[in-house]
Order: C-alpha cells, then sequence, then structure tokens
C-alpha cells in the first residue's frame, strides 16, 4: 500500500434544490415558472478543506440569494437561467474555475373555467419533471436537458423471447405482454438551440418524440425500445450529440385465476413494486467526440 | 381507574394496496383501469385475537385473490368494484357484518402518436388521485368519493388581513399574495349516481367544479376558499350530502430582494415545504342527518 | 334529498409539521429535544368561512411563533408541550374552545468517542417515532400518546393455520413462518402518569413492553400477537384506558429453489412490498367509559 | 454537426432492488442478514438494442434467481455476496464481460426481553444504511463500501465566518451554530480486508472513526470536518484508497425570539428542510493511482 500524504480530490459545494417560483405579471394573463435549483462551486477550495479558511467560500447562502435575485430579470428556460449563474460565478470569482447549476421544472396548466383558460389560476401537470444541468469545467461548458418520471405503458406490442437459459432461469418466454417504465432520459447539446422557442420547443419536442418512438416501437425488450427512442431524437436533432436513458422495466405479472375456475386471457394484472428490470444504454453518434465531463455528476455506466 | 377485564373493542384487518391493473382488450382500442385497493373486513373475530382461532378468519391472501377475481368479470368505476367487494364478503360469511373497501385510481392519457390518440400505448397523468371509499355495517352502507393531491395555485386574488393580534403575532396584512393548496376532498353520497356516466361522469364534474371554484373566489382566507368549492359541490350535486376538505396553505414567500438593491412587486418566491397551514372543514346540509360512522376511518376533525 | 341550506360542519385549522429543535445548554453537556409540531384550533370560526371575515382567526403564523417562543422556557416531554399550548390557546381566545395540539419526537444519541458519549455530538436512533397528541373540547383534555414505524420481525414462532377456505384461497396453512410487522401505536391516558420520569418513563415502559410481548408470544395469528400487546400494556398500566393498534402483516415469502436442485429450510425469504395485510385493533377495559372524540382526528376502524 | 451513424454507447441492464432476507437458523440463536440488491451486466448486447435479438440477454430475472439461489449458501458479509456474484455473470457467460452489483444492508438489533437478547426476535435498526458496490471492468474488480444517511448534529463547536462578501451576500458571521448532515460515505478498498472480522469489522471501524471525527473536530466549516472525516479513515486503514463524501448541510436557524420580548441563547431552533448546502468532496492518497471507472456509477463530482 504506497500511499504519500493524505489530499483532497475532486470536490464541489453548494446549495441544493432552491425553490423558486417566478410570476411573469406585466399583463392580466399571469405566466408561472416553478423550479427547483442546485448551484455548486468547483475551483480551489483546499484551504477550507484543509484549515477551514473560508476566505475563498462563496457561501451557499450567497450562492442561494444569487439565484433568486436573476429571477427578478425573468427566468426563460431552465437552461439560460442555469448559463446565467455558470457565468456569473465563473468570471465573478477568479478562483472559481467551475461548477454544475441543475434544475427541475414543475409544469402548471391554467385552470379550465366555462371551457376557458383562467388567466391567474393555475393547477400542476403531474406528468413527467423536466431536468436541465450545466456544467462549466474552465472554457467548456456542457448543457445537458433532460426528463424523468415519464411513467408510460403498452398494453399490448411488446414480446419477450429468445434468451438464453441455464440452471437459474424459470422466466416463461411471451409474445404478448404488458412493457412499462418511467423514463429518465438526459441529452447532450453540441450545439445550443437557436430556432423559435429555443430550448423550450427542443424539450417539448424531444418528448413527444420519445412518446410516439415508444408507443410504436413493436418491441422485442426494452433495451430495443429505448435504443430506438435515442436514436429518434438524434435523427430528428442534428443539435443533440448523444441521449442517455435508465428505464426501468416496471414489470405487470399476469394474474393465474385458474384456480378460481377463470380464464385470464391478458386482461388482469397485478403490478408489482420491486425488484424491477433496469435497462440502461447511452445512444450517440459514431466518430463524434466523447465529453466524459459533461456527464461526470449523472449517475451512470461505465 | 375502575377498569375490569381487557376486552377487544373495535377491529378490522385485510388486505392493504393492491396493485391491479385491468386492461380492457375486446377491441383494438384498449381500455386501462389502474387501481391500488384496500380490504378490509369487520365481524366476530374475538376469537383468533384472544386465543389464535383462525376459523373465523377469512385470509388476507384469500381478499386479494377474489378482488383479482372479479376484476376478471371488468371492474367499471372504483365506486362499484367496491359494493361488489362488499356485498361478496359480508353475504358470504355469516360472522362478517361489515367491513371498508377502499380505492385509489390512477389515471392514464393516451400517447398521441401525429396528433391521433394511440390504440394501446399510455402516459400516465400525474394529476389528482381519484379515491373511493365504501363502508359497510350491517345494513347501512355508505359510498364516499373523493380526490387528492390536486395541486392547485393562484398567483393573485387572495388577501389575508384583519386577524387578531397578540403578543405572538408578526405576520403582516397583505392584500395580494400566492394562494396554493393540495386539495384533499371527500364526498359523501346519499343518492348513489344514477345517470349517464354514474360515478365517473360525477367524479369528474365535481373536480372540475372544485377547480373552477378555487380559480374564481376572489379570496379573504384559504377557509372562506374551502367553504366555497364545498358550497358549489352541495349546490350543483343534490345527491351529495356533504363534502370534506383538508388543504394545506402551501406558503409562497416573497423574497426580499431589498439588499441587492431591487424591488419584488410579486414576481419572485420562496416556495416553502414546512412548516405549512392546514385547513379542515366539513360543509354539510343544514338538517341532513350527520353520518358520523361514514367517516369513522377518515382521519377528520372533531 | 332533503337538504336544507348549506352549512359549515366540523372544522379546524393550524400550522402544520413545525420542526422545533431545542438545546439545553446549561451546562457542558448539551441535551437535545427534536420535535414536529402541529397545532390546530377549533371554536366559533364561521365568519371566517362564510365571510372572509378573519377577526377571529388567530393566524398560523402566530401559532407556529406561540410555539417556539413556548419553547424558550424548556420543553420536556411532548404531552406537556402540547397541553401548555392548548391551556394558551383555548383560554386566550373566548372563541376558541378546543382544538388538536400533535408533536412527532425524534430521538437522538450520543456520539460515543473512546468509549464515552460525547458532550454535544448527537447521531439520529432510527427507530420509532415517538407520537402525542392532545385535544381539547371544551373542559375535556384527551391525551393520546403512541409510536409508529417500531419495525420487528421474528424469524420463527409465528404460526398461520385453520382458516377458512372457500373459491377464492389458494394460501397454504404454515406452522413456521416469518411475521414482520411496522408497530404504530396509540395509547389514552384515562390518568396521566405522575411518578418520576412522568411520560417520559412511561413511553420507554410502554415501548419495551410492546416489543417483550411482541417476541415471547408464540404467534398463531398477528390479530393474537397485537391484542397480546395491547393487554399486556393495560395490565401493566392502570392510567392507560385503551390501546390502539395498526399493524401491516410485511410478508416475507419463502423462496421456491426447487428448480434450482435446492431445499430452502426456513432460510432465504423475499421481502415484499405491496400489497401486505393490515390488522388494526382496539384493546380496551370491559366497562370503562368510550371517549370516541379522543379519537377523532385518528383515522380508525368503526 | 458531424455525425456519423447513430450507434450503442455504454449501457448495462439489470435486475434492481431485489429485497433479500436470510435467516441463518442452524442454531436456535438466529442471525439474521437483510439486503436490497441490484445485479447489472455489462458486454456485448448490441444486438438486442439494434434488432430485439435476445440470445445473448441473461434475463433480468435470471439474474434475481441466481442472487437467491446463492443466498441459500450463506450470504456474509455484502461485498463478498457481491464479488461471488460478480464472479459467476463474468466467467458463466464469454459475452458478458463486467457489471455492476450494489446491495444496502438494514441492520437489526435482537429484541431485549427481561434484559436478555431474544433468540429470534428482531428489532430493525434505524441508524444508517450500509453500502456496498461491486463493479467488474474485464479484469479488474473494484470493491466500493459506504454508507448512507448517517444523520449527525453538533449543538456547538461549529462556527462559519471569514467568507467573502458580495453584493449578494446576507449571511451573518456566527462563531457558534448547529452543525448537522445527513453523511453519504463512498470508500474503495485498494486491498480488500483479510483480518479477522473481515469487510463486516472494517465497516463497523470506519463508521465509528467518521462519528467520533465529527464530534471532535472544532469546526470552521463543513468542507473542513468533511476533509478530517476522510483523512481519519485513510490515516487508520491503509487498505483504504480514496473516499468520498456527499454532505447536505441541513441548517438549523435560531428562531428571532426578539419581537416576543425573549432572548434566544442558542437554544430555539427552527429545523429547516429546503434548500440545504451540499458538500461534496474526495479524500485520496498523493501519488496513488486514480481509478475512475470504479466510481462511474456513483454520482460524483468532476
Amino acid at each position: 500500500m504506497a500511499a504519500g500524504d493524505v489530499v483532497l480530490g475532486e470536490n464541489q459545494y453548494g446549495k441544493a434544490e432552491c425553490r423558486l417560483v417566478r410570476i411573469d405579471r406585466e399583463v392580466a394573463r399571469h405566466r408561472i415558472t416553478d423550479l427547483t435549483v442546485t448551484s455548486q462551486l468547483r475551483g480551489d477550495f483546499e484551504a477550507c478543506h484543509t484549515d477551514g479558511d473560508n476566505s475563498q467560500v462563496v457561501a451557499t447562502d450567497t450562492q442561494k440569494n444569487t439565484l433568486y435575485a436573476f429571477a427578478r430579470d425573468g427566468v426563460g428556460a431552465p437552461e439560460e437561467l442555469l448559463l446565467r449563474l455558470a457565468e456569473h460565478f465563473t468570471t465573478g470569482f477568479p478562483w472559481v474555475v467551475g461548477g454544475r447549476w441543475e434544475a427541475q421544472q414543475h409544469s402548471w396548466d391554467r385552470v379550465e373555467v366555462d371551457g376557458a383558460p383562467h388567466d391567474h389560476s393555475f393547477v400542476r401537470t403531474g406528468r413527467e419533471t423536466r431536468t436541465a444541468l450545466v456544467q462549466r469545467d474552465g472554457d467548456e461548458v456542457f448543457v445537458l436537458a433532460g426528463l424523468r418520471d415519464l411513467t408510460v405503458l403498452k398494453s399490448t406490442g411488446s414480446e419477450f423471447h429468445g434468451f438464453p437459459r441455464d440452471r437459474y432461469t424459470t422466466l416463461p418466454e411471451t409474445d404478448d405482454r404488458i412493457l412499462a417504465t418511467d423514463v429518465t432520459a438526459w441529452w447532450r447539446y453540441a450545439e445550443l438551440p437557436d430556432g423559435p422557442g429555443g430550448f423550450d420547443a427542443t424539450y417539448a419536442a424531444v418528448r413527444d418524440l420519445l412518446l410516439a418512438t415508444f408507443a410504436e416501437v413493436h418491441s422485442l425488450a426494452l433495451q430495443q425500445t429505448i435504443f430506438a427512442m435515442g436514436k429518434a431524437v438524434l435523427d430528428a436533432f442534428p443539435g443533440i450529440a448523444e441521449v442517455r436513458l435508465s428505464c426501468p422495466n416496471n414489470h405487470h405479472f399476469l394474474v393465474d385465476l385458474e384456480p378460481f375456475g377463470l380464464d385470464n386471457p391478458g386482461e388482469v394484472f397485478f403490478a408489482a413494486d420491486r425488484p424491477y428490470g433496469l435497462i440502461q444504454a447511452t445512444v450517440q453518434r459514431e466518430g463524434e467526440a466523447r465529453k466524459p465531463r459533461a456527464w461526470a455528476t449523472v449517475a451512470g455506466f461505465a
């Protein structure tokens, strides 16, 4: 066990899960932006770790205050807000050379009253949560966008067979099963969207494409479905360099009704909690440079 | 401390949170029903408690099996399924005189593909969870329907002032604040819906009415909003005898940006987690008989 | 469907889940009290509900402030703090005639350093959460104490057989199974503890007795175990009038290893999440007056 | 946007969160091992992703079965079980070249009856969760051990001052505050423990050392405390190559009681939920080779 002195390795710190709600109310028809934001800085913080010297420690409270102050100027897409924060901290403090800024966006619909959307009353849309992650590493800036908890289910159009059988294999083959998952996806922008709608429009289009691909692929394995979902995104969006998908296989077991004298032609299922399958894959472009540092703080797959 | 022998008081037992997914697939356009169901029985189970004599204990596993077997015939509205279970258990076992059967319904939308809803691919609607509770108590049957986690927010149209001030009062008065809550509601049917759509149509109409009333009431207190929501339901649905609402006041605090040289005209808020206000009220009809046993297992307010 | 005017029924409101940490530091050996407290008032709040008239609405913010101010004088047992709050609100505001005050207590151990407990460093004990509930209803005061999430398991000494079999029964009988549950218990004090240690000592003694009884009873049904646990408490504590227990049956299924050529003599289990059994019972003293209002806000069993 | 064909990048799949309870019952004094285990494989699974060809896909169900079958022979330390699974899958299937196997261990104490620990009745210890992660990457095997949710608090002995102040800084300096966190730690074994007790003894010793160091360090910043905790582990355990710590700063705000005419000399605190500080650091040995692939699936810090 060689081993020299004990030293500080990679580190980062900041304020996590700042709950920011921004109301745009210049006009009677209000708009709402609802974010949970985390800011973390990287740079020369060694003296703090080794000696408790805080002279370079931008307080996490200051990071939080900065977020709320910046929101006064408007928020825009979460990626835009995070990029502004990244620029501020890495240019404002010489010893801050990078960091990560993450947001989750919670979406709201307008309440309908007599068939018309209300001006200032909203109901939380509970579907997926939109996510965004900006990492700055010296001059390099990485922008990831994504979503999580997009729960989907196909009641047919899914098979699973042809897998190897060994001593421990008892699973029967099937040519018709429920396929259900909660999609977590991250995509990396090699070029930032600059068309009409920018990040917001791209986000909505990617999400809809993920959904449509899930629906349309006749699935022989969840892996196949996932790869097709990622490929569809790369095919449609040249500015996106790679997509990472992490998808549980939420098992729905056909209930055996035979003991009760009943058949069960794919109609009655028990939805299990745990364990679940877990399928994770990156879909990328051949020959395109990898950017491992873009993914350093996203729990991934070696 | 008088105190005679120790005896068994009120009791019930059963199987909780059975995850049932039912696919109707007679036609190519599948339908999905997704429920979490709890069944609990009441009756003469004293010998089990005092002596471990299980001869009258309908196994919780049997209760679960019965649920899945009954789903083979179709589910319908959750209230209908629960009523069938209640009838089965209270007529099938002489010593079972009552029980409670509860369901949560998780809703799904169809995935849109090229603008058209897909036949067999669904995406979980994350809004509110629909709830249903049937209690049977000898010959009496109580049917409650409800919802929870209906998260709503008004960005204006809410005031709070005129409250008493004592030594411990520091809250400033306000004539413009965000009002936000997660509605939990239960309503009791004095007459079961029998029009077109039945329970499902009534559920959707009550939910929409709760939303619209929240939107339209200019609020001087969350209590006032809640009462108006309950009253709107009773006014519109003669078959509903009473409504119970339990609503947190999800505080959104205006961030003080003055230290940063900025104003904040009702635009930037911090959404707090805890503590939160908690407002609970029953709205009922004058002179209508109370049914306390209908509510015995709903945590309430004395 | 008779139906007169729509009127306000039972209601209560207040501040929920105030996180209070109290450090006693008069001496170098600090003590910590960690509570989550909810305060809710009942009384004449009709004008607020019907007209938004807040002149009798003690703000929920004021209720929170009062809690923190009272903590300045020391906390003591959670029941004592809640009784002080109840007294304050019901005597200080003529129209406040009752309410409910609830606390959860989170316990901490001292960190051990070189075998000695540290003066001011603590580690959260993750076992059960202690609970307390005071309800005041005019002149009547009800004090409930309890616990939740006390997770226990017996690896043998549990059987389940002799239950009735019908068309839907498939469960095999067993004379050796794992019995596991998360105990939720509430007990009602007919006389408040006044011996040395007061509420704290009684709490610890009841918890230990629940644990020991779970361990010692050879179980023929979870119902039998629960009844024995409640009876043990009533037998040992004459000041406790009744005990309510709510206990899931956390199923541990023996894994079938036969397909792999292995036996499984009660050694390898799958611990299931859902569904689970749910067994709930009240144990009380024959002839002792019932106090249903004491339990009005504890979700119970009819 | 160059961009060649869309191809599969890094990927892994398996069965997540298998709940395994193992009872050792050869003697009357039972022992319990309670694990949540995840198994994921890496290798040549391209045909499955691109064509739905499952001929090399070891079913996730098979991975689960293998776990339960292996548990028949006894479990031992979680790291040992994971190493056996890694060996099995990477040697048994030529196209499986690596994977990750992870476990969480839930600990149980014996119930005390009349002062003596019971033979077969257990109560869940709710403190920290022990974690283990084995990754195999061809011939390289990485073993990480750790813990999470070790919640600690110091009621004094913590200061925070001397940090830079900018336009957005409002935080006052303090020389006495509560310091509280939930420790998540991972350490990498460069040499596997082979003394008496092996992994289990090392785990217990590391946990106790983390606790004692937290208690004993007079803290000028949470960063300093964390670094000291990691350094203490490296100094004491030559077989451990690096330690990663991720620690929220669980803010406890002194309540301002002045409006109520009261002082508050560090006694009454509000424990906040969000936002929270988040401090993350790696502590390592100078000159020791880094092993980034060991950490690829642990969400980290670039």
